[in-house]
């Protein structure tokens, strides 16, 4: 699983950033957090962000690979509407 | 490696949660996201986390481990001044 988490001060950045992760199938778990099963490197998603930050100075995008395993045993506090199966693509449709 | 991310929508229980981390040792990431090497059932903290936010309804905490592995491979865009040697534990002082 991937997880990107990104800092980004100026909106207009932060809702293309935000609207090509869920365009590329990633799922937000948090505002600015999204996850997917798969690389961001894959499909050039990662250039592309990185285009989209070109201009700017203080942005922050992170990615960081979670396990599988690790990824199912996440610990929540609060309400967590998420189908970890889904999510993780073990699962192809989602039920609401 | 353990991540601790945060939805938290009210000022006051947000700052409460950031001070705590940090004084459990949670390096700051990000606005809303913490790094540790330990886990945070330790030392309570995760019962702590829950008591903060028992009063509250739309607020949300996730903790994740990443292997050190996948910790050491974070993709970055923009800077990120975080030495990955002190986060993980692996160096016992910070250079700055």
């Amino acid at each position: 699983m991937y997880l990107i988490l990104y800092d980004i001060t100026e909106t207009p950045i932060r809702t293309k950033v935000a609207k090509l992760l869920e365009k590329e199938g990633y799922e937000r778990i948090q505002f600015s957090v999204f996850i997917a099963p798969f690389n961001p490197s894959k499909n050039r998603l990662w250039l592309k962000l990185e285009k989209l930050l070109a201009t700017t100075k203080d942005n922050k995008i992170f990615c960081l690979k979670i396990t599988e395993e690790n990824f199912y045993k996440i610990k929540t506090i609060g309400k967590f509407e998420i189908d970890l199966d889904y999510l993780s693509g073990n699962k192809s449709s989602l039920i609401i």
